[in-house]
């Protein structure tokens, strides 16, 4: 099946009586392509801050939802979607002024060579959406992944994303590397072989943070020679910054800032609306020109009113709030104090800001073991705090939470990890 | 430029200078690939109803936008997504119960063959995830269109989508017809056609309304040998309802259904929740199944709770308020009104239920007249009357108010047509 944390439904029998009759009604409505989490799957009710309650009340330390990045139900977000959507919730082919104020804020988190964005309701959607202005913009096809890559689920993302599985075969001009941590040569004997085969290379596309491959954010900088390398062979640069984006990683607004790059395109989704379906791409103008120019693109609900309202008042939070720098300090003391647990277990931490993987080993052998790292997160979800596993093992730990995640809240999900991980 | 009804960038020095000063900082911020409709764009600050207003407090009656299709900013779709918004926001790997009831309601509304519904946020990528389904369950390629079809902005929607224009090729397994009204010749050929180049069949896909095709409705039940046929060969039918759906044909609640025929796969969008970004695929659960089985499905936005309950409002609504209903009623004296006009300039009048093509054509020799459509779009705009035209030639008008367009709207709507056309 080969999803990390993925519930099985053959296990559905041994389920509590009411969950399991859920779980079999959404496979009925839903069909066998949606997964749930976790083996003992979890329904809430509610949520707020970091955290989420269930039917009876419960709470449940949310380690891992990215999405609500300045938390749950924040009052200043759903107030921003309420009074908008009972204003005005309309498209991008009225000259209203209100998404031209938004996109001046965005913009102006980025480097000055990044001067235009357009709005699409998914990450998948923006992904999609920069290869086409990728391949038009270069007339090539060609483009270069990391082996366990996740970009998105339309056909042209889902065809550079490899972690969705065997089932769903790469496209014909995909070629992969290994993440370019340490060389640049996997990325050039890439674009050699491709050339060979008669493709025009387009572009080189990375999540930033590597959050598929594993979580790799060190050393910060290593994604400068590929950026200049890319260039330098006539390809753009794609920083997919859906998952590191708006402030997660702490030392900066955007993932690729720690590497000290201006990419050509940036895709964005996930936190962007704090849940609400917003998601863009922003890029050099040089690179939209043409593009632009003989192609329109209107996304109906791409950049409407409400979603907007919620991006907005998003910002608003992050600044308000200092979210950038308390992902900064409590990311630190997230590492420093999983590094503090000292179990033959974890083979590795690594992390930046509020974004940590923890590599799961064999005590024995050293080798990553994804079946000690499932255990784990369904061990932490039974004891109420929610994380998730990652990587081509699935032995690396994921721990995400919403921005506004404390010291005390590290403390509770650093007890909980340390009280059922051996010495 | 190819887009019908689109303001043209290089008349911006033409426009009042506070509106040029708009278009110009949106050029600067959103780049060129963005069009406004109008030759002289509009600004709204606020909705209600069947009305748009601009900042000066003007009322524009609203016969072209079907997205806030239970009416613009309807307080019980409001208060809906703002009380879900503060309640829980979030993702469907959690084992809630919401976005099932939903499921099971909207599944209520297909002919039982249709068991299963998967989310998405918008038109595009459910055009998309069907024809991954499609490609997958019936391992071709071959995708049959109509000639000025529209299904979306992803790339594989982009590639069945000729209205787009010629920057966008259609793909290289991608075949046209001309709208089938009469006979299914086209299609057979096009299929005998596609296997002589090696290319297995996969799936004919039509909105049910041909709306970029210039609306064409009738006769009831033509649609029905294509779906036939298209089976007979090994292919799927997709009905697209993006445009149709959701009662707008008032004589039933889906565009297929006028034709008598099952689809294998339905793709819906638009007003599914009256602006909130929701859209889903519904399907014939055969069809699903070892897609489902072998890839999973997650969109991070898609079936999120805030756009599910959005989308059980608007259920709400067009069962409280009678909108099909009204949309078979108001839809019907919409038609003879227009008709009614008796003007040299229309060459006919169209339409299923709230959905009206009205043909512009040149007195003398009948042709389309694209041309002198666009003047009464934009004539019709200075009016404070919004509606849009379509088409190959873009001499359609295209009508298609939200769905509570009441017999006085109607009125309001043709008495401001009548008074520009000539006899």
């Amino acid at each position: 099946m080969n999803m990390v944390n993925g519930f099985d439904m053959s296990a559905v029998d041994e389920l509590d009586p009411e969950l399991a009759r859920i779980v079999r009604r959404r496979a009925d409505l839903l069909g066998p392509a949606y997964r749930l989490f976790y083996r003992n799957p979890v329904q809430f009710v509610r949520a707020e801050g970091v955290y989420m309650y269930d039917a009876e009340g419960n709470a449940y330390l949310d380690a891992y939802n990215n999405v609500p990045a300045v938390g749950h139900c924040h009052p200043k977000v759903v107030e921003a979607v309420a009074r908008q959507a009972a204003t005005l919730s309309t498209h991008t082919r009225y000259a209203t002024e209100m998404i031209l104020d938004y996109a001046e804020r965005l913009l102006a988190t980025f480097p000055p060579e990044i001067g235009n964005v357009m709005f699409t309701c998914t990450g998948s959607e923006a992904v999609d959406l920069a290869l086409r202005i990728a391949r038009f913009k270069t007339g090539g096809e060609g483009v270069i992944i990391t082996e366990n890559a996740y970009h998105g689920v339309t056909t042209a993302a889902a065809e550079i994303s490899p972690s969705l599985g065997p089932s769903v075969p790469l496209g014909r001009t995909v070629w992969t590397v290994p993440p370019p941590t340490g060389t640049t040569d996997h990325v050039q004997a890439a674009i050699d072989d491709m050339e060979r085969h008669g493709v025009r290379f387009a572009a080189f596309i990375a999540d930033s943070l590597f959050s598929s491959d594993g979580i790799l954010p060190d050393p910060a900088g290593f994604l400068r020679p590929v950026a200049d390398l890319v260039r330098e062979r006539g390809g753009l640069y794609i920083a997919d910054e859906v998952q590191p984006g708006f402030g997660r990683t702490g030392d900066a607004m955007w993932g690729f800032q720690r590497h000290g790059i201006i990419p050509d395109l940036v895709v964005m989704g996930k936190p962007m609306g704090n849940g609400m379906p917003i998601a863009a791409v922003a890029a050099r103008p040089e690179i939209l020109a043409k593009f632009g120019a003989q192609v329109r693109y209107f996304n109906t609900f791409g950049g409407n009113s409400v979603c907007v309202a919620a991006a907005a008042a998003v910002l608003d939070v992050i600044e308000a709030e200092g979210l950038q720098e308390n992902a900064c300090v409590t990311g630190q003391y997230l590492l420093e104090t999983l590094a503090g647990i000292g179990s033959s277990r974890i083979g590795a931490v690594r992390g930046a800001g509020l974004y940590a993987g923890v590599d799961i080993v064999d005590p024995a052998s050293g080798e990553p073991d994804g079946e000690a790292a499932l255990a784990i997160v369904n061990s932490l979800r039974e004891r109420r705090v929610l994380i998730s596993a990652t990587g081509p093992y699935g032995h690396t730990l994921k721990i995400r939470p919403p921005l506004p995640f404390g010291a005390q809240h590290v403390d509770h999900l650093v007890t909980a990890l340390a009280a059922i991980m051996p010495r």
